[in-house]
């Protein structure tokens, strides 16, 4: 049994001058970062603006359970089946964070013999974005910092400062510090913390820009601490725009890499999806769908809140049409849903199976309120019986919805080409009538019951005082025609993280809600929400090594 | 007027493939990053092993004021000037730090028309190399505190917890601060800081390794902290040895780039001078010797902390054998040195001046202690009288070293032609009998003793009661005979940065005493050293911008 990092390495890549080149990019559209990896100009982007889409289709999942749904592996598999078939797909995902993958996942580019590479750069600096996104996010801290030690004459209230520092790393002795000790030469004392970097705001904006010049301006307008007087202090207050957005100028660019199969890839972008709206860059699923027939993509965690914000969020901001989605689970993660434990998923329970299913139906139902057709991809372990496959299928098809067995993991594209046949049967026979699920003229209360009935199934929301008083004021202000972005768990279509299944009877309570005016939403805290993860007792960290040839262990 | 970024933007420059084929590399040694910067590949490193090496000369300067010395920029034009010579000669420098570029500098590879391109890229991201340095430092910071988090098994004393984390950035509410607060689930409160990063030991470690097995080795034996019993705690025992040298895969190659005149620079690695060795790479030192007929290089700050730590460490250490030392000063600095204010340089003065070569001859005098050669570089400056300028050529003439007028800052190569041709008939006539200030079997006391003494002109040292003991300590540990890294202040041969020129019956006072385990040095802590700078009211972000079609202004 090899290793994902093994897999990578034994693969002749091709030189991604050649990958580009099938989609109709010469060496001239190309910034190379080494022979694998190159950013597209942004001359080019303008280049092929007015080209025809292709077709945009998203993959979701069920709500993930530790048994884990290879919701990324099957995206990238299906991408390598559909290029089996003669058709030109290209896949737009996520940047892996440095955070999880020194931590528990130790890599997050696919798997098996579906996966994206060089997955030892993509894992690590890759062509450097994040630590851009890191430093102008920190830049903007310094600075307002500055402004207060040097006279603070933007009146900055040092105890409303919402404006976090940022590692991309997993380090909980940052989440609540105190910095500005020591003393007048240095800095005013006052609490803060640090958010890992891809839960900044930065990231945000960054993946929701459509060119440099709409990056400049989110970047200037967002907030960063209130003043005494309680109005917003932003990063043009501070006089930081300019150079912040300096700081990302190549950020910006999308990154061109490969899967296995030497199929085009663009991995840009990869924001939170609790606290933030969890999808790739705007700038990559655009190229995706001007270069490719089909852009394949995806969205953070489950469909509650990865589909939600892209349909909601992303596809309308944009103007993006999804043409179809692909909904991704797994027999052992049903049957977790079903409540069983982990240890013993191995045996067959049709039982669980059955009540997990509903998980599962219900975001089949949400995608339908979109307008959107659905297919499911059952993401294939050897452990799956007959009996429990056969059940699913019958469950999804009296629907109307359609399942494929993926076996991408073991198989790379050879092993996707059923759910290729019928997404492409899907995309055929049915049409998208894609809408978002509210409207941005409804008020933040009728937005955020929206999503909490439509999507969540749930009764009704509960709104703490703070935010009832904070939707008087955002309202005041004009920002309630934003869309609305839930930082909620992810392990449950509830707000409580132990409801698994499809819960029933329950409320969601939002506790907060922070306008995010540069990346144009305002996040609705539903329960407690980690922006800093740590690092668990043995960090995967401990298991990594390179020799002095350059052999690469411990990234999976 | 041309600003700097402007001559840097108007110019044309080569691909890189083409600069690097004229030192004897190929696209294959090659790994590009973009069109304009690439690094040289470990393979291509072991390649050139045998290649007869060049010869090597030092760029190093007098103390340092405010009136700027010009040492990068006279360095860069000195070898576009020996390739008007037809002399194959290559550079070897340092990285910019992000702080200064957005605190005071605003820039940091060169100046006028003797620029190292393309230097927006450079004095941003460029290839990445500090942001992996940054990442490596945190990850280590952070499972030093996940250690004690998840039990303390190594029983690490909080109280003497060594290793800071790091930004890149100047950010002096980050000196001293408080983390793991927010109870239980959010670390073990205690005290802490941030350096910049460039200050940062795996900075040092790179700078120093001689192969990605040797900077492994030096990562394992860093101290990060001190356990209850008094005795070290490494890298090595936090089990973060790999995946810190796994994060610095890509930083340890060497970065080629051009000059203005498109001959090739490396430039790679930049710590701090004064809390670190303040050198540029070994890895590129030596790449430079391989490659060239001439490889020029610097050290940071004046010869008194760069030269110093350059030739008693660096060269020690990578076997360089230096061939001749170019040292730069102008006269407006020079005046300053003898008593006059910034704002009266423009003034013709003699007698300030006089008095202020007085630092200029104690520079010269300490290379020869070295048993090395000079030449004097006087980078021109238009208030510069004819006067000032033969009184200068007069007193170093009578020590028996040229002067020469570089002018490399407003005529590229051309105004270094002078220069080039005194150092080239230096190189002819004048061998090098280069050997350290002190041997490394020595006491501490005595090195420290040896380098107060001979090279700052003091009258002895003071060693305080903690340092003592240190020295007790770390001798029967064996420690004593490491070379000594003084963080001293720049502005002063001594240890008081007010005493300008060359101060007489001064005392150096050491307060502390820090082993460097992985670079391979003690540090000694002579005045108090910034760590971490802060930013001035106005800082130089404030009027950097990028525009939507690229064009940048506000880096200089």
């Amino acid at each position: 049994m090899l290793t994902d990092v093994e897999i990578a390495q034994s693969t002749e890549m091709e030189n991604i001058k050649d990958v580009a080149s099938r989609i109709g990019l010469s060496e001239d559209d190309l910034e190379l970062y080494g022979k694998y990896k190159a950013k597209i100009s942004l001359d080019t982007i303008k280049k092929v603006e007015n080209n025809k889409d292709g077709k945009l289709i998203l993959v979701t999942a069920i709500n993930p359970t530790p048994a884990g749904e290879g919701k990324t592996t099957t995206m990238i598999g299906l991408s390598q089946a559909m290029h089996l078939l003669n058709k030109k797909s290209i896949v737009a995902m996520r940047e892996p964070s440095l955070g999880p993958c020194f931590g528990i996942k130790g890599g997050a580019a696919g798997g098996g013999y579906a996966q994206v590479v060089p997955m030892e750069d993509i894992n690590l600096h890759f062509t450097g974005d994040i630590h851009a996104i890191t430093t102008a996010n920190n830049l903007i801290a310094a600075m307002l910092d500055n402004s207060i030690q040097q006279g603070n004459l933007l009146n900055i209230d040092t105890r409303q400062i919402v404006w976090k520092r940022c590692v991309d790393l997993n380090d909980r002795a940052l989440r609540h510090i105190v910095v500005g000790l020591g003393g007048k030469a240095n800095g005013v004392p006052r609490e803060d913390g640090f958010d890992i970097s891809v839960a900044s705001e930065v990231m945000g904006v960054l993946c929701l820009a459509t060119s440099l010049h709409d990056l400049k301006s989110r970047i200037a307008r967002m907030i960063v601490a209130y003043n005494m007087d309680g109005e917003p202090v932003t990063v043009d207050d501070l006089h930081a725009t300019g150079a912040v957005t300096l700081l990302l100028k190549d950020a910006i660019k999308p990154n061109l890499v490969q899967t296995l199969d030497h199929t085009p890839v663009f991995v840009h972008g990869g924001p939170f999806a609790n606290i933030a709206h969890g999808c790739n860059s705007v700038m990559a699923t655009k190229l995706a769908l001007k270069l490719g027939d089909y852009a394949i993509t995806e969205a953070g965690f489950g469909a509650d809140l990865g589909a939600e914000k892209f349909l909601d969020i992303k596809c309308r901001q944009a103007s993006l049409h999804p043409d179809a989605v692909v909904i991704v689970a797994t027999i052992r993660a049903l049957k977790m849903h079903g409540g069983v434990n982990k240890k013993d998923l191995a045996e067959e329970n049709l039982e669980a199976l059955e009540k997990g299913i509903e998980n599962l139906k219900k975001h089949i139902e949400n995608i339908g309120k979109f307008g959107l057709p659905s297919v499911v991809a059952i993401n294939a372990f050897p452990t799956d019986t007959h009996a429990e496959l056969e059940l699913l299928k019958q469950k999804v098809e009296e629907m109307g919805v359609e399942v494929a067995i993926s076996e991408v993991w073991a198989k790379g594209g050879e092993g996707g080409i059923d759910l290729a046949n019928k997404l492409l049967n899907l995309l055929e026979t049915k049409e998208s009538h894609y809408h978002p699920i509210y409207e941005l003229d409804c008020s933040i209360e009728d937005k955020l019951r929206t999503i909490a009935q439509e999507i969540y199934g749930a009764d009704d929301i509960i709104l703490t005082k703070k935010v009832i008083n904070k939707i008087k004021k955002y309202t005041a202000q004009g920002l309630d025609h934003l869309p609305i972005c839930i930082a909620k768990t992810q392990y449950s279509l509830s707000d409580d993280p132990t409801l698994l299944g499809r819960p029933h009877g329950f409320k969601v309570t939002i506790s907060d809600l922070i306008p995010n005016t540069g990346s144009g939403f305002l996040v609705a805290i539903a329960g407690s929400i980690m922006r800093m993860p740590g690092l668990p007792k043995q960090p995967a960290a401990n298991n990594m090594d390179i020799d002095e040839n350059g052999k690469i262990v411990g990234l999976f």
